[in-house]
């Protein structure tokens, strides 16, 4: 959708307006800029586009990631430790006091959740990971792709993911969903993957 | 611009259409998003915009950035030392080895560089990390924001930030121009203070 342009925005709008009310949205952006810029994107983003939730990246800093989190009735994800292959170019280099990166992020994204609404996007593909960033932020919201398409595992995911009570753990899947078919049948079978990944969640929880 | 969804797209289509051929067109969307979405972005900032370099996030590391240096004929600007106050909040984190994130930014935009079009982003308001980078990188094509509204000092920042040829160095300068006036004299209002600017790294680069 982001390389269609005018078209693609236009589609954007279109979808969200049709998602009944009480789903949650979550805008994917993974946006990261000075903080006059960010004020910007996150107005585009919760106001105009009526995002619920959005993506962002922590390279930049707080006053990067301010002007989400002053909209404190929506969610502000912060990238922590992605799912792709090149996550750990930067995301594992280890800092002073023996951290990896992703674990200063976790650290400061705690530090900086003075409204609440902040959670943490980390990748099923990397499940030792997300062990250790619930492990420093139990009560956070986690927001985990890389289940389907980019094969993390689910189980894993579920167990490390979930908080205390089973709880706070978002795992996103989109392809395996989004083009489950590319026939006329293409909205049941969305509704099938949809279903069958919900289901195998839940035997994941129970499994617990 | 960000905050206007469609009706700024559309603004932002028009103004690139009124850009003469002959000056390059930097897309400051600081992306960074994991392989297929980068393809998605880099295709819809080179090819459906027209940019002739863009600025991305390198927080996801190389497959994140893989996709836009692909566009050989197209300059990459890595966020290294970003302009703003929150800058230092994971920037200046010292890395294994003693060096701070963002001169291991550095050090892997060089290594990354097989098709010569990378650069990178360090702002003005921090003169000392953009002597590190240009000595880091002594080839590289510097992005330097944070001259104007920032506070940045353009005298440091052209004689840090150009390479031994006096060269190299893409002093930016946003607010200042943009909004030199709100009157109906904006236009040569912009290009007197554009010329201005330009008076003044003139004298930088001689008195260097």
């Amino acid at each position: 959708m982001k390389a269609l342009g005018i078209e693609g925005l236009i589609i954007l709008e279109k979808t969200i307006e049709h998602i009944p009310a009480d789903i949650p949205i979550i805008g994917d952006a993974k946006r990261g800029d000075i903080g006059n810029t960010a004020k910007a994107y996150a107005k585009a983003l919760f106001s105009t586009l009526g995002f619920d939730a959005a993506t962002v990246n922590p390279y930049l800093g707080f006053d990067s990631i301010e002007p989400f989190i002053s909209y404190q009735d929506k969610g502000v994800f912060i990238l922590c430790r992605t799912s792709n292959r090149g996550a750990s170019d930067f995301q594992d280099l280890h800092c002073t006091g023996g951290f990896p990166l992703y674990e200063m992020v976790a650290q400061k994204a705690r530090e900086w959740n003075i409204y609440g609404n902040i959670g943490l996007v980390v990748g099923a593909t990397y499940p030792e990971e997300l062990k250790r960033v619930r492990s420093i932020c139990p009560e956070m919201c986690l927001l985990i792709p890389g289940i389907g398409a980019q094969g993390g595992d689910l189980a894993l995911a579920v167990s490390y993911g979930v908080d205390a009570q089973g709880e706070k753990a978002i795992i996103n899947v989109a392809r395996q969903i989004l083009y489950a078919s590319r026939e006329k049948d293409f909205a049941q079978a969305a509704r099938n993957a949809a279903e069958k990944i919900r289901n195998q969640i839940n035997s994941c929880l129970k499994a617990k």
